[in-house]
């Protein structure tokens, strides 16, 4: 397993944990305020939300580069199933901005239930075949698509995928060189089975997303912990990740609308570095 | 599968599904009015849970089976794990009032993650040890303890126990006649797994819970569904659990707070039957 005790190349920041530095959200900055921020830090790298981009993409990926750091990714495409699929051309779209931005890999949060149906079997089927379809152009323009399982608690309208077995089923029914999954230690923490999982993933792991689970979560969407304040043993899980090969990127993305989004972003960098750095 | 269009026997009413009938919460009902009002529509059964029964377990179970319906089980058990576990003394007396109403089994839901530990596996040892000293006891008065598995929502103060295979692991594990699982629909059905689990869990079903997981979920507690107004596919889970052997009673339990609870109990008890005959 790697040390991070020393080394912080490795740590990625997703602009999700400074509130998508939107305007009026979180942080409210800039990207070139995270760039430098993260820089001065000593993070590795960066992963932004396509509506940070605007049409700057390129420009912000140069940014990161030359301040030393790598996009680490771009979040996420358009949900590919359920009542708010997106269309293949804006699918599309967000594969021309990973690449533009330069980003190795773009993440896929499925999208829900596909309407009119029950459980998911139609749902997975419509995933599949979109991925696959979409993997056809995405591999010309090097970019890699990483299905990432949420908790079961987003069925419905979010995702259809709830382990990394679910993910890794998929990947190996399109089979195809840049479909791979992304692992978050929020959404996967509790199953039993995800060491085996993992273990049978290797060479397909694309991405690892690090948070905790909060002992007393208190909502859905934006209640995730920092490092070390919840429940999930993040060591042994990336040491099963890395174990399967993975030497990627660790990227912090935590949805937190009452606590961390509340404090000054720089107080949030340094703490990151300080739990990347010990109890991760 | 049985077929229920004409045949309400194997319906159950958990009183949880009418706020639980507490003062100023739902109806506000007495435990007398909802079985009066359960035995005029042809319900074959009611599930109370501990606080509704006082010192009257005995004569409120009496009251169910002289209107012509079974006590289908008791709802639950304090915490066996995490922060918030109950002692022995407690699950002794909640095991006593299982068998003074009459019930034929008590859930368990699990409690949470054991403190000081991360991940899961310390929490399950100590859920093992405790399920199996009580179950020495619990047999001694005819009662079964239905382990019941949880959407992973609630991991961290709630339950250790989220799949059938899950709970059907530590059944395993402990091998005493009277300890198996109880299936709700809500928490399961996400599960690729589950029919495979159900399958394997040919006599230990000892409950199955019907509401419905709604596509938009809005609250992590309180916005269960109404059979038929969600995507769980209710028929073919009902087709697992009975091809597993299950011949049980059916047991509604909807926690609803801003749709369910408010409406008027004779409608809730109304919608609930015709669903149940259509598309459960």
């Amino acid at each position: 397993m790697r040390d991070f005790s020393k080394d912080r190349s490795a740590l990625a920041l997703n602009t999700a944990t400074l509130g998508h530095n939107l305007e009026g959200q979180g942080a409210g900055w800039s990207p070139e305020q995270v760039i430098d921020a993260c820089a001065a830090r000593g993070y590795g790298g960066i992963v932004f939300w396509r509506r940070e981009l605007g049409t700057r993409a390129f420009e912000i990926g140069y940014r990161v580069r030359a301040a030393g750091m790598e996009v680490a990714g771009l979040c996420r495409t358009p949900y590919l199933t359920g009542r708010e699929a997106g269309s293949d051309d804006e699918i599309r779209a967000s594969i021309d901005l990973a690449a533009e931005l330069g980003a190795p890999s773009l993440t896929i949060v499925t999208g829900g239930t596909e309407p009119g149906t029950l459980g998911l079997e139609d749902s997975r089927k419509r995933l599949t075949e979109r991925v696959a379809h979409h993997a056809e152009y995405a591999v010309q323009t090097g970019i890699k698509l990483a299905l990432e399982p949420l908790n079961p608690m987003f069925g419905g309208n979010r995702t259809c995928l709830f382990t990394v077995r679910d993910a890794l089923e998929i990947c190996r029914e399109i089979d195809a060189p840049n479909v791979g999954i992304a692992i978050d230690v929020y959404h996967v923490w509790w199953d039993r089975t995800l060491p085996a999982a993992i273990k049978e993933s290797t060479g397909r792991i694309f991405g690892f997303h690090l948070c905790d689970w909060l002992e007393d979560t208190s909502h859905m969407l934006l209640d995730r912990g920092m490092m070390g304040d919840g429940v999930a043993d993040l060591k042994s899980l990336r040491r099963a990740v890395e174990d399967a090969g993975y030497k990627g990127p660790c990227e912090v993305e935590i949805f937190s609308a009452d606590n961390w989004w509340k404090r000054p972003p720089d107080e949030v960098l340094g703490i990151i570095v300080e739990r990347f750095q010990t109890v991760c």
